[in-house]
């Protein structure tokens, strides 16, 4: 085994996203669409009194990131006229762990199944944990990029 | 191959936590405490940028989690007079993928090395992803259970 193999962390996922967005149209969509997250039966339980909280983050899995190499350094946006910036650097797809992670909120719970709004994750995506938000996730003074914030926020 | 080994999602670490808080003092010390992230050479150039924003996402591998089954439902922080919730519905360590995430102040960048504060995680923790924090990761008006604002707010 080699030191990278041996570094490798190994995640089973716990349920699955559901929506009738098409991809393409997710990006532009996000701040209003609709999902569902259906837990697996087995974590049912795991849920249990997670409908008291108004938003959590949702951690899923990129899984149809496209099959190309990662760019360490690009162009936001595709944007020559934006800066190259390192991916870890931007919220693209395309980054060495293709987790997904987005703050939802969250509409109603019934038995395993949730209902998000905000949820940028493309159906099938796999659902690999949640998380209550609390304030302390909610801060308050920020700073980016320039072209950042000139492109990037919705 | 089974099922779910045919779901699980493979992630290889791009870098490492370094701290000297001793374990047991993470979660008291967690508003305070300043970690150094060291990413793999072979990202340094992932990270170009990253020193513009204040704020980052960290995801961590939590490697140091028991070695005892997940509990589906628990009294939160040991308390039983405390509402038996689900594991999904608290930020408990144990949980099914133990993926930690933190919101960290990114205090600068020396190549390959960030110095962050607020990171809770313990000293050796595999980095799997950073991200940017923007406005819209933070959400003004949430709900959290009353035991949760009673109990677990620093």
């Amino acid at each position: 085994m080699s030191q990278d193999e041996s570094k490798a962390v190994n995640i089973q996922p716990i349920g699955v996203v559901k929506n009738d967005v098409p991809d393409a149209e997710v990006p532009r969509r996000r701040a209003e669409m609709i999902s569902k997250i259906i837990i697996d039966d087995q974590w049912a339980d795991a849920l249990t009194g997670i409908e008291e909280y108004s938003h959590l983050f949702v951690l899923f899995w990129m899984h149809k990131k496209p099959e190309m190499p990662v760019e360490q350094l690009l162009h936001p946006r595709g944007d020559k006229d934006l800066p190259l910036s390192g991916v870890l650097a931007t919220r693209v797809r395309n980054r060495p762990n293709p987790i997904g992670m987005a703050v939802a909120e969250l509409l109603n719970r019934n038995g395993n199944k949730l209902t998000v709004k905000r949820l940028d994750a493309f159906d099938g995506s796999p659902i690999l944990d949640l998380k209550p938000y609390d304030d302390y996730d909610a801060v308050k003074s920020i700073q980016v990029p320039e072209w950042w914030a000139k492109r990037c926020r919705k």
